[in-house]
């Protein structure tokens, strides 16, 4: 069951997902977005798809975990974590000589310790975080790193809730980051139920923000980062991390020690997923656009390490040079 | 008579402006907009507005003509051309002893002279402009400086539209330009129309573009330049600004010679408008953020004179340091 993240901030729906297109086309078309929270809702999917399989014969059941676990990690190409939690769920059900009952029981075992780990994850990166951190800061995000892409508080939000917490008030300032607005349709309203306060500006905005010298910090999360602390992340942030540099404003990234690809060296062999141009052209069902203009639409862009600050997993506070190894 | 700009690119709507009301309206809701093109509109309303009052007796007339100006002039209060285009139709009609229908007429021809010069000076710019590109180059461009701006060619867009001309082709990558999306929906409508090839994108996309290192050169045009040559420009081109100099790329400016202020030293004294959160927080219609969610929409921003490469106007190529003198 996951929240449709295409429906907020209008209304909020939550969808049951029964069978494998449908859980690879709500991962897709976006309905379940953020890196964590693809990497859980694909842990989930494959354990789910295993329990229904389970009283088939031992073949039947091969194949079925199979197709799903493939069909699934590869949903989106850029996150880590999504090909990380199929895999881990996948290997979990690898048992010599059990029955399909038991090793899909093993699989929802392990889904559901992805679950935990993940809120446990954010809880960490949230304590990690606050430790860069005041009340009474402003910070500014780029695209939605908070409770909605994850199993529990966030990433980049996780130190402003948890510092909200306790009392410790943060203002965000939230690009509400073109094409998919999930600044504006999800950053802003999931801060604004929380009771943070949040003001919302276009991602053409930020510069002008940051000059006006009222942003202490810049917040993001990331889909993958390369062993040389390069930073694959929604389209957008490496312009922020460019700004932040120019106005000596520290850029934070944070997120999951699953986000770590120690196996990408560095960012410029990151595949970065192109999507398409009708996302640009239109907004809503409202056409922005010449129809059939051409397009340029990558879902992500590469930060480079040398512009971030720091690197905030749920294992501690990483400052540069980085290297993070397996 | 003005393209109703609001209506691009789902239609081509013409609108017949006959009262002062409307007027104001049409360039306060940016049916009119471009600061060269609102400077006409200011110019040829007051003429319109004075030629209808021109059988009235003369405290009529200069009560009309008066209130008229004033109410044009300050419609927005960021562009310099709008009130400097408005007085100089109100000074034209100041002769002494002569009846209405004569100052009318002296009005009207001003304002003739005003369009005239408008389509001369946007061919200048281009011919100057052009002086620093290449057939084959490709630029970025922010907002619409183009022929929908002006009553001519354009600024920003003008060497790109004399270099086609003459059969050098520039690819230009379009800024969509939250929140009013004039990029999306003047830039590449006229760019298109004309056959001139287009890339559009969403603001936040600039940074990777650059990086990708297919962008020549910048050209954005300009509401106000000050003495100094801090640039007032559409909100998002400080930040586009703030890029080229990262990634080594010229930043040039192109407006007419009607946009220097001398008067304003330097930028940090420039009055910016602020407009409605709604912009932000709605697009045609649709909602893209929660209801009420705090917002910050300034309507400009100012680049400072150091990331300027060249201020390009009707008279030339100005490098730094510049000095605009009255």
């Amino acid at each position: 069951m996951i929240i449709d993240q295409t429906r907020l901030p209008g209304a909020l729906v939550e969808l049951s997902l029964t069978d494998l297109p449908a859980m690879v086309e709500a991962i897709q078309s976006l309905r379940v977005r953020g890196a964590p929270a693809i990497g859980v809702a694909g842990a989930i999917g494959l354990a789910v798809l295993a329990t229904r399989a389970a009283t088939d014969n031992p073949a039947t059941f091969d194949a079925v975990i199979a197709e799903a676990a493939q069909a699934l990690a590869t949903a989106r190409p850029t996150a880590v974590n999504l090909a990380w939690a199929v895999q881990r769920v996948l290997a979990a059900g690898q048992i010599g000589g059990a029955s399909p009952s038991v090793r899909a029981a093993t699989m929802r075992a392990e889904a559901i310790a992805i679950v935990d780990e993940d809120i446990a994850m954010c809880a960490s990166i949230g304590a990690h975080g606050a430790s860069l951190l005041r009340g009474g800061m402003s910070v500014l995000t780029h695209c939605n790193a908070g409770s909605l892409a994850t199993a529990g508080i966030g990433t980049a939000l996780a130190p402003v809730y948890t510092m909200y917490a306790r009392g410790d008030v943060i203002r965000v300032f939230a690009d509400e980051t073109r094409p998919l607005l999930q600044g504006a349709r999800l950053t802003a309203w999931e801060l604004d139920r929380a009771g943070v306060p949040v003001t919302l500006l276009t991602d053409g905005m930020a510069a002008s923000v940051m000059r006006s010298g009222v942003i202490d910090a810049v917040l993001v999360g990331a889909d993958r980062i390369a062993a040389n602390g390069d930073v694959a992340n929604k389209i957008g942030t490496y312009g922020v991390a460019v700004l932040a540099r120019h106005h000596g404003i520290p850029f934070y990234v944070l997120a999951p020690t699953s986000t770590l690809d120690p196996h990408t060296l560095h960012g410029d062999t990151m595949h970065i997923e192109m999507r398409d141009g009708d996302e640009v052209r239109n907004l809503g069902g409202v056409t922005t656009a010449p129809a059939g203009v051409m397009v340029y639409n990558p879902a992500f862009d590469v930060t480079p390490a040398a512009l971030v600050t720091a690197i905030i997993t749920d294992r501690g506070v990483f400052h540069p040079p980085f290297h993070f190894a397996s």
